[in-house]
C-alpha cells in the first residue's frame, strides 16, 4: 500500500463528503427535488464567482466553456485580442481560428504576466476589437494576471473582457463585477473541489449584448438556451446530475469556510510552497507574478524534469505536473488548489527533497519543509 | 420514508457497484493508472457498440455528440436528410440549421417508424445528400426504427448514415458494422447504466472520409483531435474522470451478462410492459414498432396525463416520463432501460393501477401485473 497524493492543477482532490454525495442514487433532473439542489448550487456559484449575474452551467470540460465564449459572443470575421502567455491563453486563439474569427495575438513571454498597458495599446492600434481574451491564472506557467488592471483598461472600450478563471476561481481574489470583467469561464475540477465534467460561464450585461448579436453557430453550448432554462433552475440538455449534486456539497464547504478565508488559505499555501522551493535553491518560473493556485518551478541544471515528475509520482506517490509544450521537462508544477491544506505543502516539499536527493541534486534534507513551516507558522499569528 | 424508483428513459438507475466506484478518490487523467482504466473502457465500448471501429468519448450530454456529428461531418451549405418523427429526430434538424446546413426533412408521424423506402425515394429525388440522420429508438415516442433496413438503402449512396442510438444502445439489437451504419451516437445515462455526462461517437471509414472534408467549425467536439488522443488512451481535454471510472464498472456488468442476454432482457421487459398496459385497457402510442427501451402509452380519455405522471412520482415514488412537445399530457412513458429487472415492470404496473384507480379510471387491480407476469414466466421457459 502506498498512500497517494494528488497535487496537480486539476483534477484536484475531492473531499470524501463530496465523493460520498456522488454515490447517492441518481435522480431525474426534471423534478422538483433536482431543481431545489440546482437552485442551491446556483446561489452558491454566484457567491463564489462574486457576481450578481447568473452563472451558466455546462456539462463539458473547461475547454467547452471557452469555446462557448467564442461561439456565443462573436460573428464570422470579428476581431479579437488574445493574450498568449501560456497554453491556455493560446487555446482561445486556436478556438477563434477554428471559428473563422480574426485573432490578433498579444504575445507575452511564458512565465510573465501581461501588462494592462500593452492591452490598452493594442486596443487603440487595432480598433473595432470585439473581445479581449485573457487568463486569471495561466495554469501552464503559474502566472497570475492583473485582471483588475486589465478591466480598468478594457471597460471604456467597446470590447468585452473575457477571463479564463478555470484554475484561478476560488484560489485567488477575483471580483468580476467590481473589476469590470464581462465574461468569466470556470471549471469544476479546480478550486471547486469536484471531479471534472462541469464548466461555468457568467456574463455581464455588456457580454449578453454581444451574445444577442453573435452569428457563429452553437447549439449544445448555447448561452441563450442555457439562460432560459436556468430561470427555472433547469438545463436545456441532460446535465451531469451526479456532478451537480457533488457541487452542492463543495459549495457548502466553501460557504462555511468563507470565500475570503479560502483565498487567504490559498495565498498562504502558495507562499509556503514558494518559500520551500526557493530554500532548496530552486528558481520560481513565474517569479514576477506567481499565482496562488499552482507554483511553477524551474528544473535545475543537470536534472531531467520528466524523471523528477515521474519519481515524485511513482516513488513518492505524489502526483504533480510537468511542463507543457516547449516547457516539457523544463519546469514542474505543484498545485495548492482546492481541497488543500498546510501538510499538502510540507509533504510536497518532503517528497521533492527526497526525489532531488536521489537524482543527485545537492539538497539539505528538511530545508524546504522548514522554510514552508516558517510561513505557515506566521500565518497563524 | 418512501422508497423511490426511477423508470424514466434517462437518467436511468445506476447500480450500487457503479455508484461506489464513483466515490473512489479522484485520479489524474494523464497517468498510466487512468490510461489502463480508459483502455478497458474503450475495449468494452467497442463490444457494446458491436463495432470494429474506435468509439470516441466526449464529456457532454448526448446532444453534444449529436452536434459533433453535424460539425465534424459537414460543410456550410451541405444537404442533409433528417428523419423527423419525434423530438430527438427534430433536434438533428435544429442543429443542422444552427450550422447553416441545408436540412431536408423527412417528416414521419410521431408514433410511427420511418419507412426505409421513403428514405430511398428522398435520396433519389434530392441527389447530393451528404448524410442521413435518424434514430434507433426515438425516446420521445417509444418508436424503434428499422436501422438494418435503412442501412441497406443508404449503403450504396454517397451519403453516410448517422444513427442516434442514445436511448437504444444496449437495450435493443444494434449492429452498426453489419447494418452499414456509418456514425453511431450514444450517451452514458441510458443503457450504459452510469450517470449523465459522457457521450460517444463511432465512425466507419466512410464516416471518417467525410470528417476529412468537413469545413464547419469545431474544437472541443473535434473528432480528429479525439481520435488522435484515443490512440494513447488519452483525451484532448480533461475528461469526466469519475464517470469514466463508473463506466468501467458498468461495462464489466454488461460483459458478464453478455450483450445478447442484455438485449433479450430488455425485449422481455418491454413485452411484459406492453402486455401489462394493454391488459389495463390502455393503448400503446407506438403500436406499429415499439422500442424495447421505453414504452409510450396513450393517456386514456378523461384522465389528465400530467397529473398521472405527477401522482406516479409523488404518491407512488415512481418516476416515469410524460409526453414532450405536442404530446405533453397525451402520453406517458415507462422506461425499462439499463439496470432494470422484472420487478421494475411489475411495480410500474402496480403503481399505474393504483394511480389510474384513484383518478377514477375503471381498472381491475392486479390485471396489468398479471399480464406482465405471464410474459415474464414464459420468458423463463
Amino acid at each position: 500500500m502506498k498512500k497517494k497524493y494528488l497535487l496537480a492543477p486539476g483534477p484536484t482532490p475531492v473531499p470524501a463528503e463530496v465523493l460520498m454525495a456522488m454515490s447517492q442514487p441518481i435522480i431525474h433532473h426534471r423534478t422538483a427535488a433536482y431543481r431545489e439542489i440546482f437552485s442551491e448550487v446556483n446561489e452558491g456559484l454566484k457567491y463564489i464567482f462574486q457576481t450578481e449575474n447568473e452563472v451558466l452551467t455546462f456539462t463539458s470540460s473547461g475547454t467547452g466553456a471557452m469555446e462557448g465564449t467564442i461561439a456565443n459572443l462573436l460573428s464570422p470575421g470579428d476581431k479579437i485580442l488574445v493574450v498568449r502567455g501560456g497554453k491556455f491563453g493560446e487555446r482561445f486563439g486556436e478556438i477563434g481560428e477554428a471559428y473563422g474569427v480574426e485573432v490578433i495575438p498579444l504575445d507575452v513571454e511564458w512565465g510573465s504576466p501581461v501588462e494592462p498597458a500593452d492591452i490598452a495599446r493594442k486596443l487603440e492600434e487595432k480598433g473595432d476589437i470585439k473581445a479581449v481574451f485573457t487568463t486569471l491564472c495561466e495554469t501552464s506557467t503559474g502566472v497570475a494576471n492583473d485582471i483588475k488592471g486589465i478591466g480598468a483598461v478594457v471597460k471604456d472600450h467597446e470590447a468585452v473582457l473575457v477571463v479564463d478563471a478555470i484554475s484561478g476561481l476560488g484560489a485567488m481574489e477575483f471580483k468580476p463585477d467590481d473589476w469590470k470583467v464581462d465574461v468569466t469561464v470556470a471549471g469544476s475540477q479546480k478550486g471547486l473541489m469536484i471531479p471534472p465534467g462541469l464548466a461555468f460561464v457568467s456574463l455581464s450585461e455588456k457580454g449578453w449584448k454581444l451574445v444577442g448579436e453573435s452569428k457563429l453557430p452553437k447549439y449544445y453550448l448555447s448561452f441563450e438556451k442555457t439562460r432560459i432554462s436556468l430561470k427555472k433552475n433547469d438545463h436545456p440538455f441532460t446535465p451531469a446530475v451526479s456532478l451537480v449534486i457533488a457541487l452542492r456539497e463543495a459549495v457548502k464547504m466553501i460557504k462555511e469556510e468563507g470565500l475570503e478565508n479560502v483565498w487567504e488559505r490559498h495565498a498562504c499555501l502558495a507562499e509556503a510552497t514558494r518559500a520551500g522551493v526557493t530554500a532548496l535553491g530552486l528558481e520560481l518560473f513565474a517569479s514576477q507574478a506567481p499565482a496562488n493556485a499552482v507554483t511553477a518551478v524551474k528544473v535545475p541544471e543537470g536534472i531531467d524534469g520528466t524523471v523528477l515528475v515521474k519519481n515524485m509520482r511513482e516513488k513518492q506517490g505524489v502526483t504533480i505536473a510537468g511542463g507543457q509544450a516547449h516547457l516539457k521537462g523544463k519546469i514542474f508544477r505543484i498545485a495548492h488548489l482546492g481541497y488543500a491544506g498546510q501538510f499538502d505543502v510540507t509533504l510536497a516539499m518532503s517528497a521533492l527533497e527526497m526525489v532531488l536527493s536521489e537524482l543527485g541534486y545537492k539538497v539539505e534534507l528538511g530545508r524546504g519543509v522548514a522554510a514552508a513551516e516558517r510561513i505557515l507558522l506566521e500565518s497563524k499569528g
